[in-house]
């Protein structure tokens, strides 16, 4: 699983002394954006095509909270692709350390900029069958 | 079903012009908030009784974009209480519109401010009985 | 001055127990949109008029913290204007208190939407000089 | 200059198009975590003393955008330092450019966890003298 690393600011704290809940939903579209620089592609690029990928579905569970100055990787891969959407799963652990902070997964539309939906580009799909094969 | 409101501003869109999918989050809370005040109490005077409630699960679909200075209505109620976990549900419209752009939940459990799972205190357990009842 | 009126939530805060010092930027701006709102336009409709105001300095002076669940009243006025800038000055408090947590200003340069200096609309303009003669 | 880097996510745009600008507060924030930590010392050991440095006064100015999926080098400095304050200076570019986007500094009291002002430990102070002297 491709994972992107944050560092958690203070910023990211609520008073309890965690992560606020919201927070993990910017983590996850870091982890998303890092996810395709990795397959030598960007989010950016996916838009200069005309697409945009708006969530239609988040949903997060909370294990274990994280700390201020915490090293999170936030494990990312693409789970299901069907033409018009799109599901990204993810994890968030503390650096050296096993135990699942964090899951949760996103579903995408694939929409044109003007909001219709559209078909993923091939690229895409294929980033879902090349990470079944187990690469890379 | 009680409903918090809250206008968007810039600070919450994001580039596409519409409000980010993580803010729906704080406008979640915010409902919350604002329905143990509606109640008579404040979540503030729960954690003054040596209790918190840290989400355990979040769940947002998103079905129509929010947008910059949009009135929101925050709709929440209390929809589930066990002994030791709440479960609030939401729906965000814009003032004056029928049409629902965001609904979710929220699962918390109630713990001590030391971590340790707790007893929900009778009044809170009530409100949603109170709810089941038509009241108030 | 004007007052605009935000509850803080929890995800205001950080592990500190108290605002995190960048919300105070996002207070300013609901002031800023609300104070254009109390003088019958919106800035979403100045938006209309092909003109945006970025903003180009920022200064924040923190005296005392505001806590969760606070009730704070964000007073906003503009205090100068020449033909292509705007000067807004803020002051947080505590609802019912008269000590100042929290004072600053935002400078904002009047471009088009394609980033040319603009002159400001007399409307905008008049504000200031409205507000010099104790009115409205 | 020490420099800490930070990807823009979408999360930290507006409907503008570009970074909102309470944000670049939270990039500061990063790089002064990180300017610790290049020192050898991070700012939650710092907490571990028993010591806080609020922010008393923060002043932002924004020269030019910066926008979705830039890398952005936060460059960050301890300018200044008395027994009780110090100031840190940021400015703010994108990788591979020269232009400064974004230029601050902030002002920081240093207090006990009760909120009494206390002397900062010699090793920060340390820090400031080094740096004049051109290490490390």
């Amino acid at each position: 699983m491709f994972e992107a690393r944050q560092r958690v600011i203070y910023g990211d704290t609520d008073q309890m002394g965690v992560v606020y809940y919201a927070n993990y939903l910017r983590y996850f579209e870091h982890a998303r954006n890092e996810l395709f620089r990795a397959h030598g592609s960007t989010y950016r690029a996916f838009e200069g095509l005309g697409l945009m990928l708006p969530v239609v579905e988040a949903v997060v569970n909370y294990r274990a909270p994280a700390r201020y100055d915490d090293m999170l990787l936030i494990g990312a891969e693409i789970s299901a692709a069907s033409r018009v959407r799109l599901t990204f799963v993810y994890q968030v652990r503390r650096e050296g350390e096993a135990a699942v902070l964090c899951a949760g997964h996103t579903v995408h539309a694939c929409v044109t900029t003007a909001g219709k939906p559209a078909r993923l580009p091939e690229y895409v799909v294929q980033l879902v069958s090349s990470r079944a094969k187990g690469e890379p």
